[in-house]
């Protein structure tokens, strides 16, 4: 069993836990095996949104196929 | 005066709010002088849970008795 | 171009969303460009407050004036 | 010549050498040139093993193809 | 469900591997639900020791009683 | 020979060095076998002590019994 | 939106500049919504290279396809 | 003799060096005694500029007035 | 509430307890709700001094006005 | 007493254990007082290699004569 | 000009001061150009001292000679 | 094969690269197998320098003679 971690920055212009589950979301639209997921940054953005928008920088663990 | 730490971990199905509340709710029903706790980590588990878990480890600072 | 970064701890008995805004909301009231803003820290205070007090540190960055 | 990282997390019930060789294994399989790997970190599963499976974070370099 | 994370350091006279193990030992001595353990620091000591006496420090997570 | 480890935070009016071992004293208080200690951090608390009050952070080591 | 991130190492025989300018220079041969780049780390081969390589580990961020 | 360091990020199209140096210079317009600086990350912004903007994230050290 | 954080380096010719303290000195003397001060470095410069100067990086934290 | 640490990086074709044996045997052969040693990295050597080489990177801590 | 930088531990029966002064006074020793030294750890030494031993890990930076 | 670390300074009133450059030529005027090179913190002198400058602390990998 090896496990391979790729590293997604969500975003959401609600919360910074909308902004984690928008990574997994996208995650889980293309992998099919997460096992896990690590929160890294928590960051806003500012000057380039309408309003505050919050990202989760978030590592995903899958399972490859053997 | 002297303070000791603990770790824990706590969980939540709903946010990572709650997954905080839940450590330090655990650390208050047996810790009676807890002064504050430091968030170390935040994740999610997915593989072993029926949904997301959110999870946050939780270092949490009690007074110890003279 | 030139950015400052300057860092602030924003409290809240809600959320450390909510933290954390209100760290970028006193930044708003005194600064003009602000351009993103990084999580740095959370924490919870418990000693010191009626309840929970979330926590949030936050590293704030702005454009200077030319 | 440019390299690109990835990060696997080999596993073995045996040693973390066995679960670092592993990650290797598994990249070797589907990359020709790996120069070198980085071992991130080192754990133990144990709730959902049969006995302990040693994990090996590993980082892979390997060369772009031009 | 919480989980609490203690520090241990195992040694052995033989290799890294036993080092861990000889703490992972220890740890189900006398906790029931050990879920996970990471390796914090590998070590050597050689004055105190007849011979080298490896040492891993190894943070060990088990799940607390509801 | 396992070893573990516990945080403590000293505390003193009147130095970093006082704080140190204020938290080794009450280390040595209820264990046998302390070998070594790691200091983590030290700060200054102001707004809830009289005056200044020094605080350094302890990483105790002691050895547990077989 | 959801970005992802990739680490690349550009090597150059001239500069840090021009070791880095060729990651990003990789990167835009392939990806398409390419927003920013974090150095990670700066180092020179000696052994295995003529003269000095400069080589330069960036982590470069990029939009996903909705 | 007391010092204060603050945070700036300077940015350049050319290269790093000039990012660090925009800093330093835009440092030196307003403040007298600097002593030193320190390069704490270096960044490329691609999305928001024309071309390549680089940045260099320096912490200034000045002298305070006595 | 919400606080900022600022960074001074106190100097001494006798001690690092004292150049820490010189720095808080400093700080007291511009700013009124200092909570808690966090000790980031410390060090000893030898070339440009007479004797060894003792230095403290601290990390201020204050309340804003609201 | 005082100490002075090194750091060394032994290389195995067998194993991690084996690199940082290696490394340690390197330093016992000119160096009299070695008391501890800590293993600061763990990587792998393929390019350059007939096959994989284990390194192991040591930090050697010994007692300098007085 | 080009300096060297090398790691000492001082150690002392009295405060960490004291361990710290006792690194820098060997490093003198033998060094002629020391210009500032940087203090990575404190620690404290209990089981094979009479007392507690007071440790500093030190890292000095001397000039080479041209 | 064992390799040893050594830590320079490199300085340059021209730029990064020359300072790093600076480090390696010194490192190659005295040893005889290096292997590589990292650039572990890039500063400027102000004070004391009648310009700016540029400083790269550069960690040099050289081979053992067996």
């Amino acid at each position: 069993m090896v496990f391979k971690k790729i590293t997604l920055i969500g975003t959401s212009t609600e919360s910074f836990d909308a902004a984690a589950d928008n990574a997994l979301d996208r995650a889980e639209s293309t992998l099919d095996n997460i096992h896990w997921a690590e929160v890294e940054e928590l960051g806003v953005e500012v000057a380039s949104a309408d309003d505050r928008e919050y990202q989760a920088e978030v590592v995903v663990a899958f399972q490859l196929d053997e």
